[in-house]
């Protein structure tokens, strides 16, 4: 099963995802206000129950990003062997990895377009696994780390890539541009190691593969993220951790190939599904 | 008028200060549960009115972290002269701020000790002003930005120093260990330019002041700060800027003077008050 969050007849619902429309479950748990409160309550396996016998309750919906309220998303940068040679600076392979924060301001939902502002037009993709935590937990082993998975997710970590090199420490300022980047389609509950062990991960543009790579090649693998992370803080169900995009990103062409209005970009991992975003200018008045 | 967020008798309240206790404001506003709820609806103005004729409710209580359910914090680096020259790279003065978001997790409130985990000695201290923005808006201008705060806090912007270095691009795992900072005691409301434009910043250690400046010297000015961070997120009511810290902070020192259990550091701000915090070793199982 997979849950969703979504905007139909202009009021934003979560639900179950089927093949004909979306089970709006929100009525039947008025306790979960929305689909963060449900993780964050440790529900999702309540929530796949009460699930199961209900109609379709919206067939024209919109997706939003998963969880437009998970106040705590962590990213992990250069995660893959030769990303790192994406930066060109002769730099071995790292000790620690990189991590940066996201708001959940910087996605939209699956279907929707990516925003290109004015000030910059070096929009680039990034496609990711994203994993959802479902147990709180400090100093996580890297033997439990799974155990603490609630759900998957994928996200285009999309990025304006001028805006990265503003600073010298950080990439703060060219990873949170509104709605620059996607999280979704839905969340789907993370049952068995191999949805993350044997994954292949797929960003195409405009159908053309950009991204192709396979998760067991992590420099930090998933379940060193979590011990990672958790070593210095606690981490809370509900916090989303984006873990690492493969080489490929438009900046490593020469010249750069970045996005532009009209593209549609579509993040893949079979098990999980397909993300896909278009491409457009932001208006500004 | 000044409103905190506290605990007395088990249980989280928030509520004006007054100088014999706390007027808990939760039973007279039900319809904001937080402090930050409070901020988000814009109703600081409202909740000064409220408080005013009210007892006080508490006598015995512990300050917390002042808005713990914000969801975005932006810390500010590096952004007094002199503070470059800490990093002792020879870099001139950068073109954009360097940017950094915590989360609220990495702080507790005044009066309670920062925490410095098993792993690693060098927490180190960070005197700033942090605002509390309560109008929201995207591309604000220099001119109007001061309209766009709502008040007034100060922050122990608390670091791992080592931690900071362990990735190449970003400052977070040094930046979220779990209550290494604090942030307090109170909001005060902004209603005057030279709240901010005439402050002098002081943190002391132990009774030693450690870093003395005023804001008026900050390489980007706070109107510059909201400026810049607009331009690429929509700013939201609750926003928690943290503005900048000026230079004397323990890894300045040679050797390094990190903090230690027992350790009191202070940082004041005339008209906005003395955030108080000790220093204890984490209990770990």
């Amino acid at each position: 099963m997979r849950f969703a969050t979504y905007t139909a007849e202009g009021e934003t619902f979560y639900g179950a995802v089927t093949d004909t429309g979306m089970i709006a479950l929100n009525d039947a748990c008025p306790q979960w206000a929305t689909l963060y409160d449900v993780i964050a309550a440790g529900a999702l396996t309540e929530l796949e129950k009460l699930a199961a016998d209900k109609p379709v309750s919206h067939t024209d919906f919109i997706y939003e990003m998963v969880l437009p309220n998970a106040p705590r998303i962590l990213c992990v940068g250069v995660n893959f062997p030769d990303r790192n040679a994406e930066y060109k600076d002769g730099s071995a392979q790292p000790k620690y990895m990189s991590l940066f924060p996201r708001f959940a301001s910087g996605f939209t939902g699956h279907g929707q377009n990516l925003v290109r502002p004015p000030e910059n037009y070096t929009l680039d993709y990034e496609g990711e696994v994203a994993i959802v935590i479902g147990k709180g937990g400090r100093r996580i082993s890297q033997d439990d780390a799974y155990d603490h998975i609630a759900a998957l997710t994928l996200s285009n970590e999309g990025t304006i890539r001028d805006w990265v090199r503003h600073a010298k420490f950080n990439v703060t300022q060219g990873k949170n541009w509104d709605k620059s980047g996607a999280i979704g389609p839905w969340l789907v509950p993370f049952t068995d190691a191999k949805q993350l062990d044997d994954a292949r991960i797929l960003t195409r543009v405009n159908g053309e593969i950009r991204q192709d790579d396979v998760l067991s090649r992590m420099m930090f693998p998933i379940r060193r993220e979590i011990e990672y992370i958790s070593t210095f803080m606690t981490l809370q169900p509900g916090d989303i951790i984006i873990t690492g995009t493969p080489t490929g990103a438009g900046a490593r062409f020469d010249p750069p190939r970045y996005l532009k209005p009209g593209d549609v970009v579509e993040v893949e991992v079979e098990g999980i599904g397909t993300l896909r975003n278009g491409v457009e200018d932001e208006v500004t008045s």
